[in-house]
């Protein structure tokens, strides 16, 4: 298994969760200035010309989200994501899914991009953070009492949205969550790469 | 199985979906102008007071993304999806998580938003229809020649863009790609469902 990375990008998430599962996984480091991730060999793993990507039995993958979503059906013995027929396997999916939700939101807030209520596919900015805000206070994690690799992609976007963007307030619920997702011993692993960039 | 839905809005996925699949399911319109959507027990099933949203054996779940994903793995024997451990496994779940991809580009043209190239996580607008263009030029639908669950999203996006929004100029590869998802007795069905209303 390999993955192709770049530090201080979306690569973080793949690393995480690689660190999560803590199967054997080999790092390729993609040189982006030096236009790395335009060479055909790269454009065959990935054509949309983005870290992070995943080659594993000779499947590729891209997409931070997927690679999460592959990563968790492929190792079961993780426990990061309930079973197929489980009654949380829908809203598994759904807070996958809810990631590029709160990305469109964002950019939304940061575009200062007027739309009508209702009519985008992530509601609003508002919304989406009301909806994280009523689930992440009732219970530690997304789906409940238990960590899944729904939190990795939540949790990286909440990072994002509050400590590094700055576009959200700080709020006790959301910090306590990131606390506890952040204090996971494979993300302290996966932070750790990401500023070493080896 | 039960999906709440309502005329004219992503809704249309999920009932394409599940005509695809054809299992028996009923339908739930949701009076958007009433508000039907702010109701308590809808926002139970959705809390991003959205659809659609689906039930099904008790579980719930919104985000057409997640409903056609959760369809696609729940009944196998519709053969929309390659099975966990299939070479185009990873392929599947990346252009699953493309279809957000190519809302968000299509949001950024919409709004004339400048972005430096390669910090949006949807690359850019052109890269996006690029890429889509590379593949439906070279195999009728995204994972080769078998539609899957994938080619639903992608699809409903491309109609959207080219024919709905016209904000991507018809190009023969997208077109000849329309017609043959288009044709489809599921896709015909869901359409008619989405154009009387019941």
């Amino acid at each position: 298994m390999r993955v192709y990375w770049a530090p201080h990008t979306r690569s973080l998430r793949a690393l995480w969760m690689l660190e999560e599962i803590a199967a054997p996984y080999e790092r390729v480091r993609v040189d982006l200035q030096a236009g790395g991730q335009r060479q055909p060999a790269f454009r065959a793993i990935n054509p949309m010309e983005k870290v992070p990507a995943l080659e594993c039995d000779g499947a590729h993958v891209a997409e931070s989200g997927a690679i999460v979503a592959f990563l968790a059906e492929k190792f079961p013995q993780a426990g990061l994501a309930p079973p197929v027929g489980d009654v949380l396997r829908g809203r598994y999916l759904q807070w996958l899914f809810f990631s590029p939700v709160i990305e469109m939101a964002i950019t939304q807030k940061f575009a200062r991009l007027e739309m009508p209520e209702g009519s985008a596919g992530w509601g609003s900015f508002d919304r989406v953070f009301k909806v994280l805000s009523e689930i992440l206070s009732a219970s530690p994690y997304m789906l409940g009492e238990t960590f899944s690799a729904a939190d990795v992609l939540i949790a990286s976007d909440l990072h994002f949205v509050i400590d590094v963007f700055k576009l959200l307030e700080p709020r006790p619920e959301f910090s306590a969550y990131l606390e506890r997702c952040r204090s996971r011993a494979a993300f302290l692993r996966a932070q750790k790469i990401d500023a070493d960039g080896v």
